[in-house]
């Protein structure tokens, strides 16, 4: 693309640069800034400076929040014995919204992935281990994805926690509430009858 | 969504201000950012800020520029004499890229369109029209969509260079290059039936 002027071509650019938005998309948004009042993109690169400049990660679970301790980890009605693993805050965001869940969380900001570069000492484990250590969490629930990187990640934590009396339990993978069986994939058939779970158990869900 | 930061909503809120950005695309980019070295986020914000606080329109097309004049009016090689008429800087760059036009450019900034509040006053249209009352410009070409607010404006600019001795056209409208007759649009094809041109013409472009 030959754009007219430097500033624009500038700014096209760096918007380009976040997932999902070619330089297409890049131009229209950066356009749009133009057309509104100059107060929303003050408003827009200011909202994202102060995010950079100021956010905070919870000194337990390492979620995104503005205080030392995030409002879940701080909460007296959670269960301190209850810690769910998850890649980062959208996954927090989406148990919390089932409203079943009232354990803690602990986000590990990613998953192990070499191809990516990114290695355990770039996520939380050692602190997911040394809390574990301290001998409050009872069992740990993992919920990470179920990709090969998932599952690798899933299996270094559960070495490194070899020894230690925790229960550990993944989230059930199965048909969808709701789904049809002959749409659902070969995999997650096969996995919700062999991980079947008794009938009354089931209807007690309900 | 219940988020755990008020930086971070606040965050994805403004992003989600984008047109064709939802919440949860936002907080993906957000994320993203956060993700990333501080320096991309820094150089983004930067970017926004300096095309916000610096951008300059064109005095003679209006088109976005970063000098009084914009590359194409200040070139000698430009055919002054012809101008065609678009709606914003994104016509522009791609009647540029064909490489088949050597006229110059008037950008109107929109179109008239009174159900998003945008009159005549809102565009262009009088500087346009007092070039035109100049006596250089021959011809003026309209390239505006063809849609009911692109005919209005259209119109409108036509009503308003009344008596004056100025050839006007609009592109021309057909079936696409390469695309197969029996999948265009009833109105496409009309049209192209209707403004058909002289066989000779039609080589003579190729």
């Amino acid at each position: 693309m030959d754009f007219s002027s430097k500033l624009l071509e500038n700014a096209v650019y760096e918007m380009s640069q976040l997932p999902g938005i070619g330089k297409r998309t890049a131009l229209r948004l950066v356009l749009h800034l133009l057309k509104q009042p100059k107060e929303q993109s003050v408003r827009l690169t200011q909202a994202l400076e102060n995010l950079r400049s100021s956010v905070k990660f919870c000194a337990n679970c390492h979620n995104i929040s503005d205080v030392e301790l995030c409002e879940i980890c701080a909460s007296p009605k959670r269960d301190k014995t209850l810690v769910c693993v998850v890649e980062d805050i959208r996954d927090v965001m989406a148990i919390e919204n089932t409203g079943q869940y009232r354990g803690l969380y602990h986000v590990l900001g990613g998953k192990i992935s070499p191809m990516e570069g990114v290695g355990p000492q770039n996520l939380t484990i050692t602190s997911l281990v040394n809390k574990a250590r301290e001998g409050i969490i009872q069992e740990l629930i993992f919920a990470l994805s179920s990709t090969m990187e998932g599952d690798t990640t899933n299996f270094y934590i559960f070495k490194q926690l070899h020894g230690l009396d925790i229960k550990t339990s993944t989230i059930a993978r199965g048909i969808a509430v709701g789904d049809e069986l002959e749409y659902a994939d070969e995999v997650t058939l096969g996995r919700s009858i062999l991980n079947r779970i008794p009938f009354e158990g089931s209807l007690k869900l309900n």
